[in-house]
């Protein structure tokens, strides 16, 4: 890992208390269910919170971090006169990296997102040995690697070190447990509250990670 | 910029000698026309060197850098029972970061990779406003940004630092040509001699920019 020692960090952190937005002006006062107030219930996924994060940090000049596009192989491509290519026949094919990737402050910037319905643990077969492959590749390369898991039950974030996931891989290679304890979340991994914006401010967890190694 | 002192480099310098395949044995003997002897003239485009160079990089653990996927809308899915999700109506989106990025040694890198037939200058029509103002981000957060430029009709591949672009593009706003002529390569940018494995081996003439700007 580098570090970089005396650099100003402009990352705010959330410390625990959610931004509220304020209430439309127009909509009338009616009784809000606890459930409402939070930031988790709008039916976003993660994918859409993490790039509503993205544009945040990229307007604000914060990190350059991009989703990178779903790859496809395509087979068959009309060109209609006077309009746009239109793709005919394409394929889904299986993606070698992590989703997310860019630069933040020197630093490469390295993550994939998971979602789990679970109340009690993260199965790890939502993650690909592919992934896990890489993140160990960028580890070796003294990139920043990790994975951001959302209990959406819970509506709870955990930024997840690559090590904490690799630990756990290793132990589900050798026979060992098929998904990762909530505890481990709460011990090893370090939670983040959503805010409003940035909705999911997670280079202030890697902002921890990086100064608790130093 | 990062730079770390005391890192055991594994590059190796191709210094201008370009190695040489041996012919396969049942290939009978015949005259060859010297520019059959170029590794340069198999109609590979650059990309396919690129790609190339990358999973060289890769298998000898040496960088983990990619190719960005081409990014698709896709509007409609086709799920056939018992055969992959086929994808019958998509469109092309343009990209707003360039097409390669990835970690190198704790460096964050980030190219775009172009290609002109010109024998006296490289066009900058070439190049999209989104990717120059996509790699001044990513230098203002410290990673490495530049160009790969090859002049296909010389066989010459040059390495283009972020910053000899941008002085190009600003001028060309001001009203200024629209063009870099071949003369700025060969003396602002780092040539680079296609080799066998790695074929384009760009982090040596990366590493040659950092050792300059320490």
């Amino acid at each position: 890992m580098i570090f970089q020692k005396g650099v100003l960090f402009v990352i705010h952190y959330p410390n625990g208390k959610l931004y509220q937005p304020s209430e439309p002006l127009s909509k009338p006062a009616k009784p809000v269910k606890k459930k409402e107030l939070s930031f988790s219930n709008r039916g976003k996924t993660l994918e859409d919170e993490i790039n509503e994060t993205n544009t945040y940090y990229l307007n604000q000049q914060i990190a350059i971090i991009h989703k990178k596009p779903v790859p496809v192989q395509i087979v068959k491509v009309e060109y209609p006169s006077r309009s746009a290519a239109v793709i005919r026949e394409a394929y889904f094919r299986t993606p070698s990296t992590t989703d997310y990737n860019g630069v933040w402050n020197g630093y490469y910037i390295d993550f994939e997102a998971k979602e789990t319905e679970s109340k009690t643990s993260f199965p790890l077969k939502n993650v690909h040995q592919h992934q896990v492959l890489h993140m160990k590749d960028v580890t070796n390369q003294k990139g920043i690697a990790f994975t951001i898991v959302k209990f959406s039950t819970l509506d709870r974030y955990f930024v997840v070190p690559f090590s904490v996931l690799h630990d756990a891989w290793r132990q589900m290679e050798k026979g060992g447990r098929k998904s990762i304890p909530l505890s481990i979340f709460e011990t090893q991994t370090i939670e983040i509250r959503p805010g409003y914006n940035p909705r999911i401010d997670y280079l202030s967890a890697i902002k921890k990670l990086i100064t608790n190694e130093e």
